[in-house]
């Protein structure tokens, strides 16, 4: 059973020893059957592991249907939603499209993200986008109680209501949200909104592939059978390799061994812009798992070869506390610009050549150079820039992130640190003129 | 002379004496003036410091003439770049106008940046909105040599003969190069293309307030007078305020001090996403001025409220090794949305606020509950989001790094390190058959 996504670790592993290696990847694996098995503490968190092979074909159905519906009556559907219920669709539409914020101009559909923030200036920015335009709106959140979802929602409803009336507006939300509770479910079966269940035991971090993360990407047109196609191959693969060549388990172990080796921080860099959004989910994905009780990696990301012209100095020369996890496209999509000699003034040893073919030359020579720098150089391997490929590195790293944090003794599903600030941001809320007292 | 900019550190300084603070601002003071005065072995490099008093009227309004012309001529300007010549112009369009990519729809106007990266799918995407518009060309490399922007620029320069023939194609090119060398330079002398002189004294981090950033802002219909303005009302304030309270000099200072108490990464966190292109630029400046001799801060940047849905976790619990900076805009730009107690299910507790008011109050709760998580939290305030605030937080921000990389004992404004990928990558391209041995 072959993986879609590989690893290779040549450049990172100075200073491990095999044994050691081997004797974590072990254990990692044991972690691996606990999850799958559903057995162990963690097991009502556990829900997003069978999604590639147990989501029923009737809910497929349903959101491609749904999908469809919604595609034909907008010129732009707003996804409302922030953290895990907005970071996996963003990712998947950067990664097949090469837009996370909207599809092509001349598909004549866009999608526009909103409700992650507090900013006026932004939300300002989404309605002047929405002038004039058939619209409607996905909007998701698990419990419904999200502020920044909540008002955005809040203020996209009162535009559907006064640009298309009581009736048609409702015909163009689509709730995401649990199915028995909370002020969206509430308000969702007031309204009369279309609804698909949000899974309890499925943590925003980890719903991509559920209808949190389908919903959206089949309403931007894309193949969410090869999504979860692509997954449950990777799947496949994760269950049927030995430790020695499970490449998921691998970089569970291979991470975790140079953090405790002194490296702090890993820097995920894809030498590709649009892939900006992969990295963004997955310093959600792993900073969240992760990151409690005085444990984790602090993950961090650039887009090169672009940030060499800001982060690369910092990253050969500054304090060695850094690790490098490369992503690498094999095949990258589109065509690709042969340099043309005639043009190329000083450039003339670039002749015949690719555009693609440089910039996997650049990669070679950053591993290369960072890795001599002392910089340890994980690659990731990715076949192509397809939905199919989505899914597998989508599952990969999901698998990759809950053995890896079940390794570091974490619980890596929970997130008891994200309330603080929240619970002092109602404090100040519900009270006012208190605030700026202490601040 | 009041500062434009100013820096709360209340939150920051738990654990570090008063004593230590002062002496470390009286060090400070003495690295400014050195800079100042152009003394010391930095001197020829320093040519930053007098741009925002000593740019000549004359060039000023060559910069304003030619950008008209672009403008006249164009429905997109591209501005051709990478690092340095990027960074600064995207900073300001995303401050000053929410947009880093382009002006808004309505303007009848785009910038559109490219030359920053190797990727075919990136340059391909720009070619296609490039199509059937009008566009003209800002390349911007001091060298004349940067391969990401001398590659983009021959595609679209080839595009540009194609489009629009030989004689309108050299008048829609405006290089920002080296006044005597280069590639670039000689190319343009030998098409004919307008050209700027980008300064020898001055590096292209330091460079927003030279011609490479001004012409960019103007090009977008920036007024680039009020930039310059209040980077001379911050440099006013700098030279003219006593080290104690001199908010420069402090973040400088501060900053170096938690350094040394273990503090390795520092988080510049707005909480406007249009601020985002600011916070690259920022990494740019401090990480390639500080990052060498295995010395200086890790910078990373989030916008919040957004990225504490992904990093707060790790920030509130993770090890204890970031300290965070806060950007705080004092007046935040646009209207701000009453919320309707009406349509406010689960929200009543917000009736009355302005949108603007809860992120205030979001602002505030964080900076509490990461500092009470053991998080020194420093706070930037930023008047607004006016061209002049743009300017002055560029001068405040480059007089810190360049005096707090002195106190660091390296050179601020020099990167010997970024051409470590390079020289490996100019030996793979030269060398067919050879690269894929080693790795």
């Amino acid at each position: 059973m072959a993986h879609l996504i590989r690893l290779d670790d040549s450049l990172a592993l100075d200073g491990l020893t095999p044994q050691c290696v081997q004797e974590s990847l072990h254990q990692a694996h044991q972690r691996l059957l606990d999850i799958a098995d559903r057995r162990g503490q963690y097991a009502d968190q556990t829900g997003w592991f069978d999604l590639p092979v147990a989501t029923p074909e009737s809910l497929i159905g349903r959101i491609e249907e749904r999908a469809r519906m919604l595609r034909n009556m907008s010129d732009i559907i707003v996804v409302c939603g922030v953290g895990g219920s907005s970071l996996g669709a963003r990712a998947g539409l950067g990664f097949i499209l090469d837009n996370e914020t909207g599809l092509p101009e001349s598909s004549g559909l866009q999608i526009l993200f909103a409700g992650d923030s507090l900013s006026p200036r932004q939300l300002n920015h989404s309605l002047n986008r929405l002038a004039e335009r058939r619209f409607s709106v996905i909007v998701v959140s698990k419990t419904g109680t999200t502020i920044e979802t909540s008002i955005a929602f809040q203020v996209l409803w009162s535009e559907l209501l006064r640009r298309f009336g009581a009736d048609d507006a409702r015909k163009r939300v689509v709730a995401v949200t649990d199915s028995q509770r909370g002020p969206l479910f509430s308000m969702a079966r007031a309204k009369g909104f279309e609804t698909f269940e949000f899974p309890r035991d499925i943590g925003g971090r980890y719903s991509v592939l559920s209808v949190a993360g389908l919903l959206p990407l089949a309403a931007a047109g894309l193949d969410i059978r090869s999504v979860l196609q692509g997954a449950a191959e990777q799947r496949d693969a994760i269950l049927g390799t030995s430790p020695a060549d499970n490449d998921s388990l691998r970089y569970a172990t291979v991470r975790r061994l140079l953090s405790e080796s002194g490296k702090s921080t890993e820097l995920l860099a894809p030498f590709e812009p649009s892939l900006c959004s992969l990295a963004e989910w997955w310093k959600q994905l792993f900073g969240e798992s992760e990151g409690k009780d005085g444990k984790g990696i602090f993950p961090a990301s650039a887009v090169f070869t672009t940030d060499l012209h800001s982060l690369g100095q910092y990253i050969q020369q500054g304090p060695r506390l850094l690790f490098e996890t490369i992503v690498d496209i094999c095949a990258p999509m589109d065509r690709t610009l042969s340099l043309d000699p005639g043009e190329l003034e000083g450039l003339e040893y670039l002749a015949g050549r690719s555009l693609a073919n440089v910039n996997r030359q650049a990669q070679i020579a950053t591993a290369l150079a960072h890795h001599d720098g002392g910089v340890p150089v994980l690659r990731l391997s990715i076949p192509d820039m397809s939905a199919r490929s989505f899914g597998a590195v989508v599952y990969f790293l999901e698998v990759a992130c809950a053995v890896g944090g079940c390794l570091l003794g974490v619980n890596p599903f929970n997130q008891p640190g994200v309330d603080e600030y929240k619970k002092r941001m109602y404090e100040l809320l519900n009270a006012p003129g208190m605030p700026s007292k202490r601040y």
